[in-house]
């Protein structure tokens, strides 16, 4: 039933790199994109209409958080995720179960779900698919993700094995409890993301990825409308890792888009748009803004290296943000040797653009045919570096 | 030889109080007017454009801090303050004086100046009348502060005495070295403001108020461009400071734009409109969002507050700020308690707005003949507050 609210168009392909369109219920996605990271329903320090102009079209908020704090159902009695937090655009929420598998010693896991305690105040909690299906539907974003079991990225085949089959046998209970919310009137306009799991094991990724499409069509359903690839850059070797988006490249349907969770180096969104990756996720520019690392197309930098006291130059010559219009390296690192918040803002605006601005390239390129050529220079110029390439 | 560059104007008078521009080197701003404080070039957390967009035409920044760090040399370098900053319009450095004198157990005074210890690294400064001078002059700002020998609010005839008639020493040779820093082609427009000091004492407000006039026309100059009134809100009670306004009212030429320093409580703005007071700044605004207050027109009220959990409300329905156009007390309320910079930042912005806009009404009611009246009323109902109100 939520099938009329989403659509997936490819205008361009160059190899398994796809520019296209993401439609959803709250606007369209041009792909491939990279959506900034609003955990707490805030894209940390910025604000949407920062975020509107520097270009991002979807972001991104979290179930286990916002759950927590100020709760679901407070959101879901606000107007939902998006009218609460001013940001009136397409928007994804993450299911939580990164967050309640990283709380180590906190959880127990079984069958039913993930038992843990509250980072906040320590409460005992439970998650179940069936409970975050709740959790999500209240928060009512357009996309939401399937609860499944993550595990660290160089697990052994066992253990992927056993956290991707839960994983699925989750996804199907999901479905169901997705289904029943969703057939209520007056219901949220959402679709539920599959998560392909399997660790760094091709077989496990090529079984996961066709026993989450079987689930998809049993019963004559409208298929997935998207698919995410889960558990990677979390630990494994880079090459593990596109070897991997190779396999789901091959597995997963070629009409859906495809989100990559949690990967957002720039690196890493060039080599998984190369692999047909169509939509990306990190915290990492706005957690580099707080540490006061900067993006360059020569590198990852430190405003507060010496050298750019006096430095009368933008971070980047040419970058089109808002804080590059405007500011000099020496204003902002004035700013965060001093520790002001504006500092943080400008670091942060500048490198969520960056990202956003890289994906608006590669869409280009795709389209005109360059992306291959492109892509191969921006990854050497980005790799050789200036010298302050080396610099975190 | 700053003359042409400034200019007074008053439109509209009713008692005391005016409305009227006070024209500068980089813009005119309409007065009364409230100025926010960017100490380290920067008003906590928000964007010169937010700050331009709310109706901000004038803001400060601080020669102690900024000399500190990042270096009021460096400023120069950058193109000056403004530059630096990316805020284009008029701007105020304030001397330091407060700050020096404020470091209690770390200063020694002598005639020839303050020597006080860094609060960064604890390093010994000295500032002078002619040290500071040579500060502001590299900074830049439009209107520079005299250093001045500031004393607690409360102190007794004698200490007041003697730190006011040191004020006016030190004037004097701050004008020398202003005078000799702007004959130098290439400096830049600047106007010098004295401050009159004497503490809750009329008959010392009344000499320095004189003994500064005179000191201002002496050998031919062109008088003052602006006057400030220092020493008040330190402490002291609300009569006794508003007494020193009536004072320095009747005392202070009326044909040059006058500057209550350090004043920012919107009760003490519109007080200190009707004894004739043109130009206010505070730190409050953004101190409080860092606390989670914020002001209405029925007094100061904390967002932390648990009845505005489930609150669709603007902070102040009515408002026009970009915070209350968009946002409710219970998502506000949230990013408070999750600690996020967005939360201080849309408190912040709403509290600043909030005072500039009452300058803005308080100059209408000016033009309109009405100030008295609307004054009235408005004090009435902030002082009565709601139930709200109350808290802070």
């Amino acid at each position: 039933m939520t099938g009329p609210d989403f659509a997936f168009t490819i205008d361009a392909t160059e190899g398994s790199a796809r520019a296209g369109a993401f439609t959803t219920p709250r606007g369209v996605v041009e792909t491939p994109a990279f959506m900034p990271v609003g955990t707490l329903a805030t894209v940390k320090s910025l604000d949407p209409v920062e975020l509107r102009a520097m270009g991002a079209q979807m972001i991104l908020a979290n179930a286990y958080h916002l759950h927590l704090r100020p709760g679901d159902d407070l959101v879901r009695d606000l107007g939902g995720v998006q009218r609460f937090s001013g940001w009136d655009g397409p928007m994804l929420t993450d299911s939580g179960g990164f967050q309640v598998f990283s709380l180590k010693s906190l959880n127990t896991i079984s069958e039913e779900g993930v038992e843990f305690r509250s980072h906040i105040d320590g409460s005992l909690r439970q998650f179940t698919p069936e409970s975050v299906m709740r959790i999500e539907t209240n928060l009512g974003a357009d996309v939401m993700m399937q609860f499944d079991h993550v595990i660290p990225g160089q697990s052994a085949h066992s253990a992927s094995k056993d956290a991707s089959e839960r994983s699925i046998r989750w996804l199907a209970r999901c479905r169901t409890e997705f289904d029943a919310l969703h057939a209520v009137e007056g219901a949220p306009r959402q679709a539920l993301f599959p998560i392909v799991q399997g660790g760094i094991h091709a077989d496990l990724r090529r079984e996961a990825a066709a026993a989450i499409g079987e689930l998809g069509t049993a019963g004559g359903a409208t298929p997935w409308q998207g698919w995410a690839i889960g558990g990677l850059s979390v630990g494994e070797a880079k090459p593990d890792m596109y070897a991997m988006l190779d396999v789901c490249d091959a597995a997963i349907p070629r009409d859906r888009p495809r989100y990559l969770m949690g990967v957002g180096y720039p690196e890493d969104l060039l080599e998984g748009v190369a692999r047909g990756v169509d939509l990306f996720d990190c915290v990492a520019p706005t957690r580099f803004g707080r540490t006061g690392a900067f993006l360059t197309a020569t590198g990852r930098v430190n405003i507060k290296r010496s050298e750019f006291r006096r430095d009368p130059r933008p971070l980047e010559e040419g970058c089109g943000c808002s804080t590059c219009r405007r500011f000099s390296r020496a204003y902002i690192r004035h700013l965060t040797a001093a520790e002001e918040v504006l500092g943080l803002r400008l670091l942060s605006l500048h490198n969520v653009h960056f990202l956003i601005a890289l994906m608006r390239r590669a869409r280009e390129a795709i389209r005109a045919g360059t992306f291959s050529a492109w892509s191969r220079d921006w990854l050497a110029r980005f790799h050789a570096g200036s010298p302050q390439a080396t610099d975190s």
